[in-house]
């Protein structure tokens, strides 16, 4: 069995190392050096060349390396037809997902900007502090990503609400979806976090309007895609006083230029899209699993649907 | 009922309010004055002056205002015999704590100090990182506030052990007690919280002994007494390399002096005594309740035992 690994971002010999462990019989091919193109039963991949597929004649899935497919959905003349493409839903990058979101949470309820500060002014001032119950967040997205990152949150007490495309029901978490139910989820949220997949329709949906729709003083975290968010429309609510403060993990494009804005914005923490990060310690398993699935004859979990986009 | 309130860090109004509100008969007085001493049943403080509780001679209970009683323990002297000193236990102060160390042990566990660095210069790199239950944390300390800021960290697959003087179970916690247990915690933590009680068995516990018993790289976090903590030791441990970082929210003397190495050292972070505040919104009903249950002839809750210190 032959798989190809895609990707100019990850380490190919620690996947190369995973599947060996899990795998033996795998034959690891690493792009560009692809072989004979018909022994390619799977491909993994990040970002893959433009016509990459046309040349695998025998490919049985797709296995995006990321839990965001956008990228491979907008080349969808690209995608041969009948092989499943299939999204990365492994424990690692939800838990990564739900610490990157808890600690950039924590860190603008809790003034970790404002007691830097005064740490490198060396000034001893304490400050009122709200407690996790008293302080609202919203979650955009309810998927696998969205829905643990909204757990995680709950159970630190904050009071979560979420929004999703289609009506969604998770244990504590205050559930609400279509577009009104988005500007009501904004109205409430203290803190917003997005983890909306990027499709035709949520590109751009963190506009001038949702940003107005939050409450006085409230803060945004992106750890979605870039292009969800409309840089200027945020720039402009951050200088206004609308917004406290962002953390923006993702950006377009990636990586994100010397000279942008928020870079050195006084209210913007970045950091290198590296909020959640496919690991081959905890995918590999997962891939291993789907494999056999297919191997089987059974259709793989979390194909994704490419007329909704994820 | 009369109650005299004793502070110097504390709105006193705010108290005022919150009491008028839920024992309206209250005769809340604020130190120093007293008025008429005989008259005063309770006395809410936090670091009274020496003879204060000597001037009172009906007094029932002291209630601490902060969950560490070192302070009123130290003036042992001064505090009148066959009268409850009762501990701050209520749910801001617990829950206050539990954020404070997740945000400072999520902030170590993904570098937040070297992307802000790298945001500062502008740079895009990213660091693999371990997931939560990948990163080993132990907790000296399981009472009231240990045991939530265990059970918090453990929500977030944190592998936590914790240590404590007497045996303890904590469900999800790997729990030693003793001095061997002491150094079989620290052996395994690579981020290791200090949330004892301050007493003169615990000063000074976390010494160079204790440090050199960490793994190579750990991280300290200290939001108990500033005592607990050999500073001479810590600054050694981190000038050698041997530990990656310390976060310190408590310090001796507070506020901590304008010239102290601390302040400017570039693996500390410093926050002002912020952890975990009493609130009086949250605090006033849990004194209400001790009240009641006083005037009913019970006795009150979490009364400190001046043998054992806490």
């Amino acid at each position: 069995m032959t798989l190809l690994f895609v990707s100019r971002m990850d380490e190919p010999e620690v996947w190369r190392n995973e599947f060996a462990g899990r795998l033996p019989d795998l034959d690891f091919r690493l792009w560009p050096d692809v072989g004979a193109a018909e022994e390619i039963r799977y491909a993994l991949v990040w970002r893959p060349p433009r016509g990459l597929f046309q040349g695998l004649p025998r490919l049985k899935a797709i296995f995006s390396l990321g839990a965001g497919v956008d990228g491979l959905v907008g080349m969808a003349d690209d995608l041969p037809p009948g092989v499943p493409l299939v999204r990365m839903v492994e424990h690692g990058l939800n838990e990564g997902m739900a610490e990157y979101v808890v600690w950039q949470v924590l860190d603008w309820h809790r003034d970790g900007a404002v007691y830097r500060a005064q740490q490198t002014a060396r000034r001893w001032v304490k400050h009122p502090a709200l407690l996790a119950r008293e302080r609202r967040v919203g979650v955009l997205g309810l998927g696998v990503l969205g829905g643990c990152v909204a757990q995680a949150l709950a159970a630190l007490r904050f009071p979560v609400a979420g929004w999703s495309r289609t009506p969604k029901q998770l244990d504590g978490i205050d559930c609400h979806h279509g577009p009104d139910g988005l500007l009501s989820v904004a109205a409430r949220s203290d803190i917003l976090v997005n983890l909306l997949p990027l499709t035709p329709q949520t590109e751009a949906v963190i506009d001038a309007g949702l940003l107005a729709a939050l409450p006085a003083g409230a803060v945004l975290i992106n750890a979605a895609r870039g292009r969800h968010v409309v840089a200027e429309d945020l720039l402009a609510a951050l200088d206004g006083g609308h917004l406290s403060g962002a953390s923006l993990d993702v950006f377009d494009p990636e990586p994100l230029p010397a000279d942008h804005p928020f870079w050195t914005h006084p209210k913007i923490t970045v950091t290198p899209h590296v909020a959640a990060v496919t690991l081959a310690r905890t995918a590999v398993p997962v891939i291993v699993e789907q494999i056999g699935r297919i191997e089987r004859g059974e259709p793989p979990l979390h194909a994704v649907d490419p007329a909704r986009g994820y």
